[in-house]
């Protein structure tokens, strides 16, 4: 049988403009419970699960975080998100790329490290009702990127094997966990990652955002059914 | 005679942890004329002048802007960024540098590609007072980075070769604008750009920030004078 590409796609930074938006609310959280830390490192931890970000950042400064302050963190990362809400807008050319593939009947879904609260103010930046998509939330795994568990949670849902998946994100971490379940990642430039970090993590194809994937779509997707 | 190794440090990015605030301020700007514009598109031209990095966004997508246009996006670039000062600070270990190149006898100034105004909400934040501190900033040059007049005004201010200088820079366009007058760029990763991107813009070497470059400063800097 002729094999069929489904796609797996990353939110933040992939389909919204939201990844900075993400960092400056951390650094909201983290000022107010008095934890330094230069925005570029905070930049650098975007995408993967926000416990995970919370221990490594804490690791490379030598800083401890408890649970209970984790959480802390947790809670007003999640309102300086939401009060930046009106800034965030769907990328070039997200809602045609979804619009086509949904045409030429080829499989996708969405697997994000957000929680629901979060996928939810980027999908209405992107024009869809949460009834409507298949999405995969922080909140159906156990761990979030870059272990692979929510990718593989993305196929089982779209009935496909992962080995057939593209996973199309613009951090590094979507792409360390999308080799590690042998998807192949395929990075966008849009969440401010460059070519070469998200090349040495793997990704097979970088372009620079949805509109210029679409635009290159044939380089890595198989053609439509006939 | 024995060489000396001088140093001409940029400003946002290198020594004060600014560039996501300043990348915010011109989001609000373009917002506000209505330019659509991602993120991370912005922030990829953040640290060369500002009347370039419009010229060359507008030419990106395709829009023109007008120079009253131009103007009125500086003003609430300007504005924007004000209102996010009490956010920005000196980067770990800038201090220390600036101290132990002073102690060492050392010669350095900086060279910013924003104007009096900006230059002043970070010197405050790396406690300098503006009148003790070899300042170039962009209203005393034609031509902004990656054009090398700042970082030749340096040079000159500080009465050295511009040969013989180092530009501690954290964009691309330090180090574009360092190859052009034939100083030695060496970046930092604290403006939110990779390594790979310095390099190939010509960096000889790349640390994480200030603190990473004083640990490893008798790689590129010559010994104190005795």
């Amino acid at each position: 049988m002729r094999q069929q590409t489904s796609f797996i796609f990353d939110l933040d930074g992939t389909l919204t403009d939201s990844v900075y938006q993400n960092v400056f609310a951390w650094k909201t959280a983290l000022d107010s419970e008095g934890i330094p830390l230069a925005m570029w490192r905070i930049h650098r931890k975007i995408g993967m699960s926000g416990g995970l970000m919370l221990k490594m950042l804490a690791r490379e400064i030598g800083l401890e975080i408890h649970p209970d302050q984790a959480k802390r963190l947790s809670d007003i990362h999640a309102k300086a998100y939401k009060e930046l809400e009106g800034q965030i807008s769907a990328l070039p050319g997200a809602v045609e790329l979804l619009d086509t593939l949904s045409r030429d009947k080829l499989k996708w879904c969405i697997a994000t490290s957000g929680g629901m609260d979060t996928a939810t103010i980027n999908l209405k930046a992107l024009g869809l009702d949460i009834a409507d998509v298949n999405l995969i939330t922080r909140d159906d795994v156990k761990y979030g990127k870059p272990d692979p568990d929510l990718f593989l949670a993305g196929a089982n849902k779209l009935a496909v094997p992962i080995e057939e998946c593209l996973v199309i994100g613009d951090a590094i971490w979507d792409m360390l966990a999308a080799r590690r379940c042998k998807a192949t990642g395929i990075g966008l430039l849009s969440g401010g990652y460059d070519t070469g970090e998200l090349e040495r993590a793997g990704a097979l194809r970088v372009y620079e955002d949805p509109r210029a994937l679409l635009q290159h779509l044939d380089e890595v997707a198989s053609r439509p059914s006939p």
